[in-house]
Parts: C-alpha cells; sequence; structure tokens
C-alpha cells in the first residue's frame, strides 16, 4: 500500500493529463475550471486504494478513477446551478462565472467525458464497472431529487434523510471502492463488502459535514460556519431538532426558521443552542462514530490483509475526526 | 426487411415497457412525458434498419436503439431549458411545466437511462457501441454549443452552420446507423459507411426544417411558421442571406433583424421574400438534394443488397420531400 498523498499524486497527474478539447472553448473551459478548483480527490484515491489493497495494480483502476471524479465534477456543476450558489472551494461557481446556459452543458459534457474515461477500463471488467457507474449515476440522481422534495416538507424523518445523503453522496463513494475491487478482480462479495465500506464512509462524512457546519472553525472548514442554519437548509440535524424539539424548544426554532430577516450571528447561535439543548452535538458524533464503525466492520468482511486495513482504518478516523 | 411502421411499431413497443422507477416520481415522471409526446422515432428506427439491412437481427439492436430515443430526448430536455422555451410538439416544454431544475436534473437522469439501455447490447459488440455514443454525445454537446456561439456573432460562414448541424443534429441519425451495423457485425468501413447514410441523411433532414419554417404548411409541419425568422436564428438561410446580400437588401435585411417590434405578419413576410430574391429557397433544395444523394451514394459503399437499400432510398426521400 501507498500512503494517501501518494495515491493522490497519482490521482492529480492522471487529472493533469486530461485532454480538454480546444475547440468549442466555452464548453471545455468550464469543466477544466472546477477540476482545476482542486479537492481532496476522495473518490479517485479510494477507488486506487481499493484495487491496490485487493491485490490489483491501481493504476488498472486510473481510467475509472478519473470518470469518477469527472462525474463527481458534473454533479458539483449542475448543483450548483439549481441552488444558484455563487462559490465553490472559494471561487465563483461555473454557474455564477459562465451562467446557467453554460453551466448545464459543461456539465452534460464532463458526463460524456466521464463515461469516456470509465469506459477505458479492460475488456473483462467493462461490464461490470459500467453497471455499477450507470446504478450508481441514477442513485446520485434520486438522492439530488430527494434532497430538492424535502425542502418542501417540514415532515422528513431521520430515516429518509440518511437514504437520501446515502444517494446523493455516498453510492459515488461506494461506487469507487468497488469499482477498484472489481478492477482487482475481487469475487462479488468482497466488491460488496467494499462497497460497504465506501457507503458507510460516505454516511460518517456527511454527517460530519453537517456538524462541521454548526460548530466547525472557520479557518479549517474553508467556509463560513451556520450556512446550513441561514439556508433553513435540512440537515441531519435540523431534522432531529424538528422531530425531537418540544413545547417552547419547538416554538423557539420555528420563530427562527420562518424570520427571514434575522441577522445572521444571532440566527445562528440561537439555533446552535437549541441544537445543543437537545444534545444534537453528541448525538451527531455517535451516528458518526457508528457508521464509521460500519465502514470498518466492512473491511474486516472484505478479508483485506492487515496492512491494507489498517491504512483505510487510518483514512476513516481521519476523514471522521475532521477539526472543528 | 420491414416498413418504416413495422420497425416503428416494434420501436414503440420497447418504449412502451421501459420501466421508469416509481420514486422519486418528480423525477422520472418529466421522462416519461417527454418520450410520451412521441416523434417519428427516426434515431431507433433506423439503428434497427441498419441492423436488419446488414442481416443482423434487428431485435439484437432495441435497447441501444431505445437509449439512442433517451439520449435524444435528454437534448430536447435540456435544450429547451437553455433556450426557455415553453411548446414541444404541442405540449408544454419539462421546463415550462415542471421549472429549470427538475428539467436538469430529469434530463440527466435520462441520460443515466440512455447509457443503461445502450449497454445492455452483448459483450461482443460493447466497447465498441460505447465508444461510438461517447464520441456521439460530446459531439452534440459540441454542436450544442458551436449554436450558442452563433448567437452572438454575425460572421459565421456556410461551412460553419454545416459543421454544426453535423455535431448538433446529424451525428445522432449517424451513430444510430452505425450501431446498427455494429450490431450486425458489419466489417469497421461497412460501419462507417452506414454512419455516412445517417449524417448526410441528418444534414439533409435539418436544412428541410429550417426550409420549412419559412415555406412549410402550417397544418402539416405542426408548428407555427416563421418562428426562426422571429428569433433572427441563425438558419442555413439567414446565414447565406448575411453573406449574399448586398446594398439595398442587405440593409433591408438589417433593418428587420434590428427591429424588435416588428409586426410578426410582416416580418415573416418580408424575410420570407428576400430570402426568395436570393434564390435561397432553390439553393436550399439543391444541397438538400445533393446530402440526400451522399447518403444514398454511402448506401452503395455499404454494399446493401437491393430490397434493403430500396427501404433507406425510400425513407430518404420522404424525409427530404416533407410537404411544404
Amino acid at each position: 500500500m501507498l500512503t494517501y498523498n501518494e495515491y493522490l499524486s497519482r490521482v492529480n497527474d492522471a487529472l493533469a493529463r486530461v485532454e480538454y478539447p480546444a475547440e468549442p472553448r466555452r464548453l471545455y473551459e468550464p469543466i477544466e475550471y472546477t477540476i482545476g478548483l482542486g479537492g481532496k480527490r476522495l473518490r479517485p484515491v479510494l477507488a486506487m486504494m481499493a484495487c491496490h489493497a485487493l491485490g490489483g495494480n491501481p493504476d488498472d483502476v486510473i481510467n475509472v478513477a478519473v470518470g469518477i471524479e469527472l462525474f463527481h465534477n458534473f454533479t458539483l456543476i449542475h448543483d450548483d446551478v439549481m441552488d444558484k450558489a455563487d462559490v465553490r472551494r472559494g471561487k465563483p461557481t461555473v454557474f455564477r462565472k459562465w451562467g446557467a446556459t453554460a453551466a448545464i452543458l459543461s456539465g452534460d459534457a464532463a458526463i460524456g467525458m466521464a463515461m469516456r474515461y470509465v469506459s477505458r477500463v479492460d475488456d473483462a471488467h467493462l461490464r461490470k464497472v459500467l453497471e455499477l457507474i450507470n446504478d450508481t449515476a441514477l442513485g446520485v440522481y434520486d438522492g439530488q431529487q430527494y434532497d430538492i422534495d424535502f425542502e418542501d416538507r417540514n415532515d422528513v424523518t431521520v430515516d429518509e434523510y440518511i437514504h437520501m445523503i446515502m444517494l446523493k453522496t455516498s453510492v459515488l463513494l461506494g461506487c469507487a471502492t468497488k469499482a477498484g475491487a472489481i478492477v482487482a478482480d475481487a469475487d462479488e462479495d468482497v466488491a460488496q463488502a467494499m462497497w460497504r465500506v465506501g457507503v458507510n464512509l460516505g454516511l460518517a462524512f456527511q454527517l460530519q459535514d453537517d456538524l462541521l457546519d454548526v460548530w466547525g472553525d472557520e479557518a479549517t472548514f474553508g467556509k463560513e460556519i451556520g450556512g446550513d442554519i441561514m439556508n433553513n437548509k435540512k440537515t441531519y440535524l435540523l431534522i432531529n431538532a424538528l422531530n425531537l424539539a418540544q413545547g417552547d424548544l419547538a416554538a423557539e426554532l420555528n420563530r427562527w426558521l420562518n424570520n427571514d430577516n434575522a441577522p445572521r450571528g444571532e440566527k445562528v447561535a440561537a439555533v446552535t443552542r437549541i441544537y445543543e439543548q437537545l444534545g444534537l452535538k453528541q448525538q451527531s458524533e455517535q451516528e458518526i462514530a457508528r457508521y464509521s464503525a460500519l465502514a470498518k466492520e466492512a473491511l474486516v468482511d472484505a478479508g483485506l490483509n492487515p496492512v491494507a486495513r489498517a491504512e483505510f482504518e487510518q483514512l476513516i478516523d481521519r476523514l471522521t475526526s475532521r477539526q472543528y
């Protein structure tokens, strides 16, 4: 096994070698821009790690890994149009920089490029990888649709929320780990265990993200704290709060949710206090720990050797204990 | 060979059997709605015809054909968001009926469904068909981008226009005919000849569409005449007119193009008269005949038997002599 940074370096090399057609410039420039914004490259690294951990050559899955990263970036481009988002990773979104039409069409082209890279996998694994990618893509769209549907509902259950983030976020991590397993010629049950590694890690990761938006440190987290609270975003915390708050606390929460003119500092502080009174910080941490443990159990199910298992465990711990 | 209507009937049966997931409803309903709007189903029929004409079983290409039709419908859904179009085939567009977000996300899901159907082709042809589809998809996006780029330019050449419609419209017809050839186990040069059949038919078809928008019969054409003229759409006719008109005629054309408040009847009649003075109706008809002839030559290159060739020739003649 290599270290995360060693896999990352190979992923970034491969991403730097992606050839964006010179023309039409306005179609490919936004894709190159989005990939250039960087990020942890978690998905492609996971694909390489999984392949290597199961005895495969990690370079055999590099094109699939690049395809998955292109697909992930397409989802960011289209999500930012749907959310009319201005900023992504501290820079203007494609939507803001080039407009909705460019973002829609460049996103489509990013899917096309993603499919081209994924399809470069060898013949022996092509069908399995394709089925995985196609199922995953539709899962991600289902998740995004549920996320949109939830905006108009005040009765979303915690189970519904977990199902939504599993689709919207986690299945693409599961896709990465499973694709690595497939290319390493792993048996179906091993590949499925690796899928659970990615999916449970994804759930822990997303809950951590919800938590950091409230109790994170702005410098470390990289974005302004309280954005979800200001947008009344149906996060794990808000959904739990809506389900758990009673009497005066419920009334206070609803007052903040319905107050469109609340000063940012006040609303964020007040809603954070409500979450704390309901014990939601601790509860979230417990859930993150639970999904991390499930991811680690799946590593055992996949029968990884001790070195590979330790490498994955460290990654899971690092990702789910990101600094506040 | 079967008749067009017999292939069409098989295509429509297959489209009726497409399973749209029940949930999330708002994601799949717009796709089902768009497919339900009907249409000539030209692309899937061409795929079946090409496969059959080259000795294959047309049912072997049916999933690819359904995938291509789903892909075509996705392009309509996204194009209508980009154009803010209200009406498609006499009904409200997905954009109008459900909004931009739904149209973006449902379009994405339609790509996902398309890829799933295309991927159902047998192992022996999977890689070739995938490469064809991926190249085609990126070509279509390139074409759409050029179409958008042309809106802001007044110096588009006829060659640039032909290149644009080849990408935006024709390569998907070429994809259909070539996919049929691939599944029929045709040699590469035969498959390539069948691609030229589809592409040249597509060019003739698109030029015919531009022509019908000016000289068509509303009842037969199914949409209001003069829409392209009212929108200053850079069609084959307008681009030629901008290149050919001199002196007073050029000045008159530019007056109409810059007159945002021109009454519909007057502007359509005046610009039509300019096109006629420049001989563009006849010139377009000649170009349509030239691309039809190229499509027919490609049928010879593909070495089709006389019966199959006659069936394709009839289809080409029918599509390129649609009623005014």
